[in-house]
């Protein structure tokens, strides 16, 4: 895994929360969504059917972990999981803690309005309970 | 699994193309994208973190093995695989096989416009040739 850098546009828009075994965890910096990034560190990574199948299991298993923490830590009507990976080819896959009461609701966060930052204090917050809760057997 | 019924929403907006050990296959009926459902056989199911450990990983599976058979079959410069059901809550997977020259890339198909159903003869070779892929080991 030496060869892995984060992608910048993934830099830009997040904040680091933990490195799982296989994942780095990211807080998307838009307040309006509870919205987790799960990147495996693993240089070249795009599609998930060609990732060895360890990996694919285990990144099940890091998103289950992801999804259900968030869901912990925020009100949640509705997870929506993501892979998608359009614009930014690395992989990554998206955890979003939907409420019927967001502004996005029912239609899906990718490509909604623009972001609106965390403060410091909220982002610290955030990550910090996130941390408590992103816990690997 | 006696109380599973298919979403009268999913049903109307799909064709059926086999059973897979846990999932229900479905082909988007809308030929602007080769889009596939799949839906775990399971009354009541709506998120993937609350199935039993079993059905989560077997999950993973047929969606590998249904975005790996899209693949096949069909150009793709990206797979798009998702989880969200904010408007149909039956849990189901959506896997996509998107290409540059589609209509709504870069952004997601979700609530992109109108579909386009198939042909019958489109239909049945697409059908066709999904269900010779869709072979469980």
């Amino acid at each position: 895994m030496t060869d892995f850098a984060l992608h910048p546009r993934l830099a830009a828009d997040s904040l680091a929360v933990t490195d799982l075994a296989l994942c780095r965890v990211l807080l998307m910096n838009d307040s309006r969504f509870p919205w987790l990034v799960l990147v495996p560190r693993l240089a070249g990574a795009r599609e998930i059917v060609d990732l060895p199948r360890a990996d694919r299991l285990l990144l099940a298993e890091e998103t289950d972990l992801a999804a259900r923490s968030l869901r912990t830590l925020c009100p949640t009507d509705k997870l929506n999981i993501g892979a998608i990976g359009n614009i930014v080819e690395q992989l990554h896959v998206h955890i979003v803690a939907r409420q019927r009461t967001d502004p996005a609701w029912p239609g899906v966060v990718w490509g909604f309005g623009s972001a609106t930052p965390y403060s410091g204090a909220e982002a610290e917050t955030r990550i910090a309970g996130l941390k408590g809760l992103l816990i690997q057997p």
